[in-house]
């Protein structure tokens, strides 16, 4: 059997990581065609599986999505996501943390909006944010935010140990692309709400950015939460890789409905 | 023109309700098959236009669907809400309130999970609960229940005036058609886990449940937060409705992509 890309793209763990040796745009042989199928087909059983889940409500799932600016982590939750029954499915963005969120710890915000048992949840952003912009912009000093992919990994062991299976996902694009994608949104009227002038200062500390990624992949990438990198120039084999490993994820925890609570076999509805 | 779905299923503020009188199987001349087809492109433009309301940020648009048991809350949401961004949307389902919930105001769960500029909130069962069962099964004195219809109308004014456009659906099914769907949920082992023997007991107290809805629709249906009674005993005609009153509710927003921020006309991306 062909190895599924849920293995092909997954950092194991204690692996040596530097993005610039990894190819953005790499497609694992596939052809564009095929590709947007297979994602049609993989979001159908995807959202079967949903309803399983759901209905068990014994386990809890969560993707985190992190990427650099016009990286495509909005893009990939409404091209993979939206079939998705919005009833046990949370997408939660990560902004700027507010004071009463800054008044605890770094986790204390993420770990409410974590989901319950038969739940997916979907971080568009993350804690992440506290090992990448905080160290780029050196938001706090280094002894603090060196101190967090430990703090990070025992917080991800917390919530696997409860149950919840944790995939996280680095939306890999170039530089290049990166400046075509902000020409885009520059250039259509449609998408000029979405350019953010901040974007260009912050494309500027792309090498920090990219030193700061293969940290914490390589860091945080763990047997219970491991870091799939994503090659994602191609959005249509960015949304294939995401599905795959999505419906992957599911599939492996052979859901099944639940048993009934009770022998009903006897009772008549008057 | 025809009279829109939204407008003869609206329930006009100071009418008079009594649910008896409503056919909970009527149709208004549509035939099954013309249904399935409009709701599918109705969940189309739904998905175009909540594409602008979130660019938009400027409103939020707030559903509440209140039913019997095996009234269809969860299969509404399912059909006509999966096909949303779950970025910026966001399903609650109201339970048994917690301790902590119960050491505030009726108001002060529901207040805390309302949807923001941008997003669209579900609510399944909601803050009506506390004049239905609570009614229904004494939970509170009359004296505390009968102040509650004017306290929500004055809370659901408040989201108003702040930019929520509230719709409240009430799936109404018939006792005959319960029978049926509990029947179903014994019959079928992939329905059964969803059987509770509970909805046995409270399908006794349906006289006193209909008295219940028929004041909550009466006396709560505003012009800022008009109730909507469905005719639900055909989920086809079901899912066509709300899917219609969906589509127009975010039609009459008039929503437009918003302007850029500034002016980019000489940015250049290095």
């Amino acid at each position: 059997m062909a190895k599924r890309l849920h293995d092909k793209l997954m950092v194991k763990p204690g692996k040596k990581i530097r993005l610039s040796d990894w190819d953005p745009s790499y497609n694992f042989g596939w052809k564009e065609e095929e590709a947007r199928a297979q994602t049609e087909k993989n979001i159908e059983e995807i959202i079967v599986l949903q309803n399983i889940l759901a209905a068990e409500a014994k386990h809890s799932v969560l993707f985190v999505l992190q990427a650099m600016d016009a990286g495509g982590k909005d893009g990939t939750i409404r091209k993979v996501m939206s079939g998705l029954n919005p009833q046990g499915c949370r997408v939660t963005s990560f902004k700027a943390p507010t004071p009463e969120e800054l008044s605890h710890d770094f986790l204390w915000r993420v770990h409410r909006v974590c989901p319950g048992k038969g739940e997916i949840g979907i971080f568009n952003r993350s804690h992440y944010e506290d090992v990448l912009v905080v160290r780029v912009h050196g938001l706090a000093p280094k002894k603090v935010w060196s101190q967090r992919y430990k703090l990070i990994n025992e917080f991800e062991h917390l919530l696997a140990s409860n149950g919840t299976t944790i995939r996280k996902f680095y939306l890999h694009i170039s530089k290049e692309e990166q400046k075509q994608r902000l020409e885009e949104r520059l250039a259509d009227p449609k998408k000029h709400w979405k350019f953010n002038p901040g974007d260009l200062k912050e494309r500027e500390y792309w090498k920090n950015y990219m030193d700061a990624f293969d940290d914490a992949i390589e860091k945080c990438s763990t047997a219970h939460a491991p870091w799939f990198i994503i090659p994602a120039d191609n959005k249509w084999f960015r949304d294939l890789a995401v599905s795959s490993i999505v419906l992957d994820t599911l599939r492996d925890l052979k859901l099944e409905y639940p048993e009934p609570s009770g022998d009903f076999s006897k009772v008549v509805v008057k």
